[in-house]
């Protein structure tokens, strides 16, 4: 009987999660001796609508990748077996089994607010592995960022009281539910429900009970006190499974004073609710006890509770955050800029209708007013003399890591320390104010006799 | 030196990719002394906008976690240590060592048409194993389910050319472009562009050259010619990197004749361009070369081409249908609908405001007409005798396969062949229509007299 496939992704067919044609290329690349050095480029093409800046995530996993990628023998068998590498030279196949990335790698560091067309990543190495990596890296920074980038917004949006990612059961399968803690917390949420993203990652977890537990008791009671037999000094109830304001005066009765750490709302009016909620728990001097709400909550519905001064302290957020709902993909792309021909550095470029993009190894400056908000970010090329701060950062040289991978908690301060240098405008959830994004001279002319030699051919 | 983390899930973590409260619970029902049998269903609460109905998918995955699930040494510590278990008696650690799913299941077979309400599968275990599943369970479920009900929208739109999935870089994260790739097919792709979903599910995989294969050439021309030597049977070229019209005729003037399988557009006004490449094409004796199409297709812009007569012959669909770009969620939930407690069934449910569900362990009866178009469903309860097609079947007993997971081939084919039943209205883009649910007689009684016998309480 055939076993039922779990479809995990692991060391041994990393070489296969692509796209196919990074094969066929690669393959063409080998056979026609062009696999000179080649320096690639990810960048978001436009912001989403509503995502004035974007927080860089997920790079960790992505350097992980190009430390373990490897192609297995049952990897280069599938390759070698399908119809479309019938003609190819066996040389490509000895190029798989012997694969590892050599290159260098350049990176903007993960917490940093970001805008379009800046490149979070610069990949130079020989062509081949520039390619081969494109699918993969671009999976794993575009999920991140997005995710990262939408619970920033959740985080401004509760003016400082605790969000906690409660996703995982709405995330794109099990492993997009573990990214999206990691990027949730890099965003500033506080923890997690999905018990594999503390364990993995340090991420504090959270959580009590489900209508279930409620419901399996005979009477709510029961339920409530039974828990508190279970977890006596961290007890925290849900309460909103038959009648809300029934339950918190059920809460209430049970005379476990401080040993009651929090309620929860999952539904209904969360305003009212947890108004009146607020009022019989003071009333009866449990004002230690705090309120936590979820239920389809997002950056809007937080900001009107707050708005409302709604007494809630803990915000579960999980589908809208988890999935980025308003905008649930980033059009990240990764690009060939710049090539070693004929022993020259060729910078490369597209000008088809509608996309449009800058040759050669660029770097993004970054500078910042006199009270230390960010003012403008200048693209340019490599190495240039304009001043500002230059945001990419060497992360790989020679195929190995340059420095050891940040803390997350060291991220999410990242995070949170930028935030107090972004212009205010910015900060807002609906907002016209644009960052400042402008490319240096250098790299307009660069671009105009680029296209010029294109065209002349 | 502190390695980057991967982040994959496999068979020795299954136990932490869960959500911190289905372990508080579980440890409490120990305590307790709860562990009875209890049902569970999982069920979309409401069909999203724009969504009919939708096509059942990721029970091989949930089927391969029910049956794999262990708490290993390491995640067994890992919550032994956590402050919130500081208080719990050492037999839930042990019981956790020994951990096997050892429940019935039942489900909707993968490709069946499901509409909101209706169980797609049901669980029915010792309450902490019905419990502690339910998050790999919603997200495995919830994900595949969401992709291949996308998926049937943009093959619906295709009226019958093919859809290719070419979404991986766009999907949260490369496991869920794996599954996505899955779902995809069960949606009624034809292929994918993802390797390991090719090696790992035999579906076929796809996929040629990219822009940065033109751009590495001093000459368009001669990316062409190069491409062509190292896949002199099936060249496809990648035709809009400068001019799409121009390189339509650089193709034609390479004289590969019938080695010349296909050329992409990926950018401009795929209508215009798909005629004019056309043109060049049929002029030039190659009335044989596909044109295949891509950038940010979805449903309504292929229904729009078709209906303007594009010759387009293969769509690439990405983004869109991989995130399920427009509903990039779907609300399933999974809930205690049955416990046994003092040695009788006892139907349990919910009726806080907003979020009423239906007690009991329910079968779903599918009615067909004289045609044999689908022409209502009726939720019912388990083995009542009121005709109909009961969609439910049994796919684990005692914690073991029934029977072998359906071939992919055939789940897809049962999705195709399902459509034929559908009603015509429910397969336009935009509808008011809407399928008929109803609930027996038997079910509303059983729940009038629940909600009845809750309340007294």
């Amino acid at each position: 009987m055939r076993e039922p496939k779990p479809l995990f992704i692991n060391e041994d067919n990393l070489g296969l999660v692509t796209d196919f044609y990074q094969l066929t290329m690669a393959a063409g690349y080998l056979q026609n001796n062009m696999n000179h050095p080649a320096t690639f480029e990810l960048f978001i093409r436009r912001l989403p609508e509503n995502r004035p800046f974007l927080i860089a995530a997920g790079l960790e996993q992505a350097l992980h990748y190009l430390t373990h990628l490897r192609f297995s023998r049952e990897a280069v068998e599938y390759i070698r077996r399908h119809p479309a590498f019938k003609h190819v030279h066996k040389d490509f196949f000895s190029y798989l089994k012997k694969f590892r990335f050599s290159g260098e790698v350049f990176a903007i560091p993960e917490g940093t607010p970001v805008f379009a067309e800046e490149p979070l990543l610069r990949v130079t190495a020989p062509m081949i592995e520039t390619q081969l990596v494109e699918t993969y890296l671009l999976a794993t920074i575009n999920f991140q960022t997005l995710i990262a980038s939408k619970a920033v917004r959740v985080v401004l949006a509760a003016r400082g009281r605790e969000v906690v990612d409660f996703g995982s059961r709405r995330a794109h399968g099990s492993q997009a539910a573990v990214l999206a803690a990691r990027a949730c917390f890099i965003g500033g949420c506080r923890s997690t429900s999905n018990v594999l993203a503390g364990q993995q990652l340090g991420i504090p977890v959270l959580g009590t009970m489900a209508h279930s537990w409620v419901m399996a008791f005979d009477t709510e009671e029961e339920s409530f006190r039974a828990f508190h037999r279970a977890f006596p000094e961290n007890t925290a109830l849900l309460i909103d499974t038959y009648d809300t304001l029934r339950a918190a005066r059920l809460a209430k009765e049970l005379n476990i004073g401080d040993k009651l750490l929090s309620v929860r709302l999952d539904s209904g009016d969360l305003l009212s609710l947890s108004k009146g909620v607020r009022k019989i728990l003071d009333e009866a001097g449990l004002g230690h006890v705090k309120i936590m709400a979820s239920g389809d909550l997002n950056e809007d519905r937080i900001d009107e509770l707050m708005r409302n001064d709604a007494p809630i302290d803990i915000f579960g957020v999980g589908t809208e955050m988890v999935t980025s709902r308003d905008q649930p993909a980033l059009g990240g792309i990764y690009k060939l800029v710049e090539q070693e021909r004929y022993g020259r550095h060729v910078p490369r470029m597209k000008f088809s209708e509608d996309k449009v993009f800058y040759p050669s190894s660029k770097q993004v400056y970054r500078f910042l007013n006199h009270s230390g908000i960010y003012e403008r970010d200048v693209i340019g090329v490599e190495k240039e003399d304009i001043g500002g701060q230059p945001l990419l950062e060497p992360v790989m040289h020679k195929g190995k890591l340059c420095k050891e991978p940040p803390d997350l908690k060291d991220i999410q301060s990242r995070t949170l320390e930028s935030l107090s240098h972004l212009p205010e405008g910015l900060k807002r959830l609906r907002t016209e104010e644009a960052y400042t994004v402008r490319k240096s001279q250098r790299l307009e002319e660069l671009k105009r006799q680029t296209e010029e030699g294109l065209r002349r051919r």
